[in-house]
């Protein structure tokens, strides 16, 4: 069967547009799961063929029948664990594209530590509560999205007293480095067997980078950091730190062939991470599906135009990568 | 009459490289109104076929019958109301995008507030200088361009102290939203009665956004911000915001239609806003026609990029509406 | 000898991605010189014809003669003076794109900033360590690369203390100016005489861009800015600055052509500057060759594609000139 009778497909949220723009632009079919709520607006695009409106994302469960006899293969972004959950992942049944396997060692901070620490990769320092603390140190919950749910501890008594604040009751401590936030998009394909470096970004998060535009004199005590993810501004990096940049995505790559499964971790996934003035990468999380820090680069990041001669975003580097396997009768390597 | 018998013409300043570079794309002819001062700098550009220099942008007043003549079509952009004055931009009788009625309502801050308010956007609480005022506060003057002439306040001392040594009279008392800035640039077309978002940037002020450099202990109290805008930086936003970002500019539009004439506001225009934790948006004020951030948008931005299959700019946008009305024998319902 | 048969080569660091990039899309062969190092990473590039591997970069000298015998044209870029120092550039015999006589005013904070003050470029004010100094300040040894090595202080107490503690003992104490930083990317033509404005960026530092998401509340008095380049960002300016923008770059070239050497400063050049809120440009450094600034617009920027109907990076722009230089039999007036 050649590609274009397969669908592409995503549950819209998160990067659907740029996955679906660049699944039309590889001669894909593309359909898109909306709720009534997001339909008008992604009803917008013309390069998505096909839509099926849902009470909630979710329930994309119960349709699997439906998305089969369309050939879809679903390509999941950051929002489907939010949406249906590790669990509701695991049981789809459609062809899925990635290692679900990964899912479990991304989701849990433990083994995600394990694993990174394994690659070689430099992290934050963890405390438990009842260890000696070098103070600031930031607070994490399990499970919080977007940068929601984190909190900012500068000694014992306000660590102590925001724990007890707080609804969730799994999180760590996590020492606050102090270095500039660096997030660093990849993809990893086994057809080729190399790692590429897609795009680079900065995230934009409320209220954190809004502080620093109101100084000293007009900073109350009471004006606590949030770090809600609206946006996502562009950068590249010093071309010297990019030997090791590359160098950490294929420890992390290989690390999890031997950790996870022999197909480990391939796709697109983001290693985010903190600069310190030696130049060193802490990563603070691995992210291991597209990000939405790729959606700046829809006509392709200054990344890309260095090997690709024409645009190529992450969402058009997925499709690619698929019709490729399609097109060798090796679909089976990249579904999960 | 043809598009090409057309020139698309403006005042040189502010995006006039943009709208004319998109007008000369569109296949238009085009002119560049200069003083003796800027006509070196803009005679660099190719694409401006010609060029009429004054002793000051405002006196283009003078010369309309010569415009006249050209069949120009004068496109407004930020600068006009600096250059002319709301009465001066009232008072041209040659062919000017846009729609002239909404001219007041923009430039009067409390008939701003009732339409956006009726459009159901949020916006920082306002207060009279008798009221009691949670702090801290931003002041603005009325009419202060490019955000110089506004400060912040923390306590009554300091605002009084301020408001006495302003030398404006109008002004108004705001709360100070403590969220990220984000500038989303709209195009709504009469045409095809729709509202596209065409791109989004975040101002960058001096020397707001110069003192999260400066840590705590070298701050001086007597380091007061300003914030006077000199340059953009483009930014994506989170893709679940988006259907909410159309959303407020259709409200817009739409209120726009019942308070201020049936045309209401059409062209671009653009929302100035603060994302709060809760990922609201507050606007602190719209700009009724294309404003500067969409200067870094030259070749597309990752939205127009989803919609057109070619570099479309703000200025291009602009360009490709009126030569659309033109061939349509629909001018009129563009220029104002 | 026609421009397909030269060698465009540089030294596998910076900017040498782009160079090497633009170097094949106008036609010309291309070599890198790399370390052991790497190698690997510069070798997914398909645009790199050919690498000479070396123990150091700054070996490059020793291996002059085949470079020769490659006809090779080196593209110097801001790390050869890190490897050659100022000597080993002077003593590179193989044609090399610039003029040398420049690097002497470069490499010399008292030259630059005659140069620049001929130029009628404004510059923070500079103090001896005995005069009386207006706090805060910054202190920026001699050779310091990348921002590392520089340091603010708040008073005389810290700056002899700081002082006293540096290794470097060449240093200037220079008024920290408050406004945003902005880098001005240039290109001088002395084929066409004339100055291009390329791009514009601003550099992202580690730790002082961090800062500003750390309030007052967490900040310890020990937390101490470092100023060391990691990345970049994009940036436009508003267009009615943009005169002066190019006003200045022509000065400055016109002043080196007085003050240096007949042929002046000519190529890819980058002026340093902070924007005050009075609008003004304050120069903190030039740089004499491409800057990475430049690597975040390898498919062009906002200002190359005003001017170009195609992409056009600083890197091709280089290659350009030379390919004009040498169909037109002039590449001795290019190299230095």
């Amino acid at each position: 069967m050649k590609h274009q009778h397969f669908t592409i497909a995503t549950l819209g949220s998160h990067s659907a547009l740029q996955i679906l723009k660049g699944a039309k632009d590889e001669g894909f079919k593309t359909l898109l799961v909306v709720t009534k709520h997001t339909e008008p607006f992604y009803r917008r695009f013309t390069f998505i063929d096909d839509f099926i409106v849902l009470r909630a994302l979710g329930d994309v469960i119960s349709i699997e029948k439906s998305l089969r006899k369309r050939n879809v293969i679903l390509i999941p972004h950051g929002s489907f664990v939010a949406y249906l959950g590790k669990v509701g992942n695991k049981r789809l049944t459609v062809p899925y594209y990635g290692n679900k396997k990964v899912l479990d060692w991304e989701a849990d901070r433990t083994l995600q530590r394990r694993w990174l620490t394994r690659a070689g990769i430099h992290q934050p320092k963890q405390y438990r509560p009842d260890e000696s603390i070098r103070f600031p140190v930031i607070v994490k919950s399990f499970g919080a999205a977007g940068g929601s749910g984190y909190f900012i501890a500068a000694n014992k008594a306000g660590l102590d007293k925001k724990i007890k604040a707080m609804k969730q009751h799994k999180y760590v401590i996590q020492q606050y480095v102090v270095g500039v936030t660096c997030y660093l998009h990849y993809f990893y394909s086994p057809l080729t067997k190399s790692v590429e470096l897609m795009s680079i970004d900065r995230r934009y998060e409320t209220n954190a980078d809004a502080l620093g535009r109101i100084p000293l004199t007009y900073q109350t005590p009471s004006l606590d950091p949030s770090f809600v993810v609206v946006g996502n501004s562009p950068l590249v990096l010093r071309e010297s730190l990019l030997p090791e940049v590359l160098a950490m995505a294929e420890r992390i790559v290989s690390a999890s062939q031997k950790l996870i499964d022999p197909r480990g971790l391939f796709g697109p996934f983001c290693l985010e991470t903190i600069i310190t003035p030696d130049q060193k990468f802490y990563a603070m999380e691995i992210s291991c599906r597209i990000v939405a820090g790729t959606n700046l680069f829809i006509e392709g990041s200054p990344y890309t135009w260095l090997t690709y001669n024409e645009p190529m975003s992450t969402g058009r580097r997925i499709a690619r990568e698929i019709k490729t396997a399609i097109n060798k009768n090796k679909l089976a390597l990249l579904t999960g």
